[in-house]
């Protein structure tokens, strides 16, 4: 048996407050939010995407961000983050001390088109005073960055495409991008494609991969980024909370948990503790009206 | 872009009808599996694991193997198999004109006491007639080997066991080993340090990696095998079916679905038309009471 060689130490960003609850039919109250979040902030996890402010029409879901800011506990030494999609969501997020500010794009104009109804270079121009205030603010700023690798609508999308958004977001001052499989289609091999070309216009630690496991490789792409790249940046959903819109029944955000596991089965130890995220997720999913780690119902 | 490599044409062994059914809790009808099988047998899939002639008071899932055989619509070119512990099973799997018989054994001595009441030793001396008769009768024979890489009782196991066990199977003339994760518990670390020995005691065709999905894992390993290693041979059960006895709520056997996109995705095809897969999965679970792909209730 060969020795075991110690490897980089994953970072893991929690989204499932933001991207998963996002996705989930169900309202969930906002006692359960700040109970999820609390719970999640003795895990380990150093940086967790707490709300979103952004039209409460289009994500009911998010609409109480602002109490759910108001109520957590907050741990020394962890990141609680918040998705505005412009200055106003942006005034929000300051006035609630968000330790981050995340902002989403994508590498598709259809989907750009369909999800936030304006272009890519419009979506990366509105962003300009909001990441030019936080950096003001002295609060970094995270690119999302969808349908990395796969559209709903256009098929298979161009690794350059991506590296061109990215180096547009860095441009702007943007200092971390999460790089989507937004509907959980990209292979291990597509993966490694896109990094090739990607850590050349930026750099590895800027890097985060959030992976959907619709078609159950997220952990495959995850360790493949990490063995081959060095990438230790990934975005992950405690319970696997969330779902797809883009197909129905599917699973979304790969589970933390699985992460994990996957982490420390591989010889590394993301820091975080498996009892605790596995009884944060059972807190959470009373209110889901399904067992931790089920799919969705169609 | 680099270019596609053209890699080995993965061998699916779809073990849905009885391994997965066996560990399912409601009762199927024997029409439903047969329907079931049938409908597999138009997938592509060239070998299908339809049943197995065990003591129907342990697995009383499988009580009906004999009827499941005889009515069964055989699809020219696929092979239909059946699991037998014994000289009596080999008879029925005679009677009934299996394609392939499987026995089974494991690779930790806690797990086979327990599973199947006897030493590793006693089980293999138990095959020893049942393989001589099945290649007197040109049946191929198929060895499992569980608890591979992890015992729910011992812990990890050493490959060095594995190598032995699929060893003294080989001597007595299996002809294929099926290296089972029964706990889904393997890393891609694992799989490569056991290969890396297996393979210098046995030929690569005759190696198949039977996956189960616990952590999320069973993609990852698969891809791993088939890349590092050029392993074509996986087990996978259609839909996901089954669960697992040793962590009640945790999802089985790898989908073949979930093999058979992420090998496409990966630049190979294994055959398998997925959309008949689904809805040789949707009739199923119709019988089962969750939505395809759930995970069973714990």
């Amino acid at each position: 048996m060969d020795p075991v060689k110690p490897r980089p130490q994953p970072r893991l960003v929690e989204v499932g407050p933001r991207d998963g609850l996002q996705n989930e039919k169900n309202p969930v109250p906002l006692e359960a939010k700040v109970a999820f979040i609390d719970a999640l902030s003795e895990t380990g996890l150093k940086e967790i995407e707490a709300g979103a402010f952004v039209n409460p029409k289009s994500v009911p879901q998010m609409a109480n961000s602002e109490q759910v800011f108001a109520r957590i506990k907050r741990k020394p030494g962890v990141l609680y983050s918040a998705l505005v999609p412009n200055e106003i969501g942006l005034d929000l997020a300051l006035a609630v001390k968000a330790d981050k500010i995340s902002v989403f794009t994508a590498a598709s104009e259809t989907f750009n088109a369909k999800n936030i109804k304006a272009t890519i270079s419009q979506s990366i121009e509105r962003f300009r005073p909001v990441v030019a205030r936080s950096r003001a603010a002295r609060l970094p700023v995270r690119g999302y960055v969808s349908t990395a690798f796969w559209c709903p609508y256009e098929g298979k999308v161009a690794p350059e495409k991506v590296v061109e958004v990215v180096k547009r977001l860095s441009g702007l001052g943007v200092s971390e991008f999460s790089i989507g499989d937004t509907i959980g289609k990209a292979s291990p091999d597509e993966v490694r494609r896109l990094l090739f070309l990607l850590l050349k216009a930026v750099p590895k630690d800027s890097v985060f991969l959030h992976f959907h496991n619709t078609f159950g490789r997220a952990v495959a792409n995850a360790i493949v980024a990490w063995k081959t790249f060095g990438i230790t940046g990934f975005d992950a959903s405690t319970g696997g909370v969330g779902g797809c819109p883009y197909a129905p029944g599917a699973s979304g955000n790969v589970a933390t948990e699985a992460l994990v596991s996957a982490f420390k089965a591989a010889g590394s130890d993301p820091g975080v503790d498996e009892a605790k995220l596995k009884a944060a997720a059972a807190g959470l999913f009373k209110h889901l009206g399904r067992p931790v780690g089920a799919r969705p119902a169609k």
